[in-house]
């Protein structure tokens, strides 16, 4: 196309693209120059404004290395890891949450009603429940990948005061797909704001914190794989957490406890805790996987 | 917002945005999302396709410096920058176009009448006209930065057997608007394919090609800055350049003399040139400055 203008430059663009080229990707690559192109359009873009979004993806490059990648946390606080996490989620069983830059393959396994907690400082908390599927039935042998950060806030891997794989575990259920553990209560805290997202933060007066939560993945065969994080219900960030990884679902209680009665009588976690506590109940729902 | 769906998270991303924004900022930053969020909607994008698309801008980090600048050149290749320059161009005078990535300060002055072929293998043109305001009246003083590549397709600059500024120069026009040069005549090339912009170009069946052009700005005291490119009316890819960049007004005959009857009679031009040429006309057409 010769002609090209404001009007005509975007069916110009769907022309260019090849016969031979796969649809999806046809489908995909349209969509999002139409909504480029819409964006240019509706916001008359300047130069300006122009120069200032490549600026931002070009620190974006500078900053980010494998262990932080710049973009991902684009994506996380305008909300786009979330809504893909939503969009790819089953209707039926535990919604999905961000899976966030912090999961690290190889953490130790840990026996139901182990402890997770070790030498941590911070509240003591018990967090169990069961893995069943959408019918009720109980999924023996569903593994739970575990992740948390420490009191400071700090996932080990960022703190070099922290053990390898401290606040890490792995959880493989029995028949009654129970899971149990011991651990220390996380904490808030902020994603890095030392880059253009920390920019974009302060330009648009938002704060970079995320609730406290516990990470899991939950993995059994026959399964989708559940990406997901479980928040308090009284922590001060839940109703704004940069990155948008709340789900009313996913919001659990912390009780208190001063009395060990429910705890489970077969484990040695009932000897083991003596004193206060905060208990946390979360049950696992997996979907099948389509036939 | 805490139950955050596919539905509400849009608005949730605005209700995040601080009271104290500036309103364009707010403004830009809220079409930019819808526009994402929409996308990710309307595609049903998956993880693997986000993954992708973060790998493209990961790699995209990679391979840019700060004199090879693939974010640009994706916002070329995908039609932005096209569009960015159209939107911020007056309705009247000359066309704008792309500025693309080779621009460079400090060229030498050239006479009206001057040659910048010099030792350049190629056809011989030459290219003139007349800088007028949008009254037609002749500008005095206008400067032309004109800048192009040599028969190989390559800018002085990235090829190492061009002398510094070889094909870059700067002309001031005189009282009559008038601007001449001899020079050779450009030819096609492609943007750079080894990077993520090819792996996209290559995927959606695009050929990384640009028509041969001239590069030009022209600066005039009390009018709008013009940025714009000439291309030949029989070049092979007019209809396809790879960066959007052709604008009808903006396409010209190269048209073959044999004599030297239409040179004009006052430059050194017509002793100079002998031998066979192609003729460009160009006018360029400045819009003035709002009071």
């Amino acid at each position: 196309m010769r002609t090209v203008t404001t009007d005509t430059i975007t069916q110009a663009f769907i022309d260019y693209i090849g016969a031979e080229t796969d649809e999806r990707v046809r489908f995909v690559v349209t969509k999002l120059v139409e909504h480029i192109h819409d964006f240019a359009r509706e916001t008359n873009l300047t130069h300006d404004e122009w120069r200032k979004g490549l600026e931002l993806l070009y620190a974006a490059g500078e900053i980010s290395t494998p262990e932080r990648n710049e973009f991902v946390l684009f994506s996380d606080v305008l909300g786009l890891s979330s809504i893909v996490d939503m969009i790819n989620s089953p209707d039926t069983g535990t919604p999905s949450s961000v899976l966030g830059p912090f999961h690290v393959l190889g953490a130790p396994d840990l026996p139901v009603g182990g402890d997770m907690k070790r030498d941590n400082d911070g509240d003591l908390i018990v967090v169990g429940g069961t893995v069943t599927s959408t019918d009720g039935k109980p999924i023996e042998g569903a593994v739970l990948e575990i992740w948390q950060t420490a009191d400071n806030g700090l996932y080990s891997g960022q703190d070099e005061d922290q053990p390898e794989y401290n606040l890490r575990a792995r959880m493989t259920t029995g028949a009654d797909g129970r899971y149990l553990f011991s651990t220390v209560r996380p904490a808030p805290y902020t994603v890095p704001e030392d880059g253009p997202v920390g920019e974009l933060l302060r330009a648009t007066g938002r704060h970079p914190w995320r609730p406290s939560h516990l990470h899991f993945i939950a993995v059994a065969e026959g399964y989708r794989q559940l990406v997901t994080e479980v928040f308090p219900s009284d922590d001060q960030y839940l109703d704004e957490d940069a990155v948008f990884g709340v789900r009313e679902k996913l919001v659990m209680d912390y009780e208190e406890r001063t009395r060990t009665d429910d705890l489970p009588d077969d484990l040695e976690i009932k000897d083991r805790i003596d004193g206060p506590y905060y208990k946390v109940d979360f049950d696992f729902v997996l979907a099948p996987l389509e036939a």
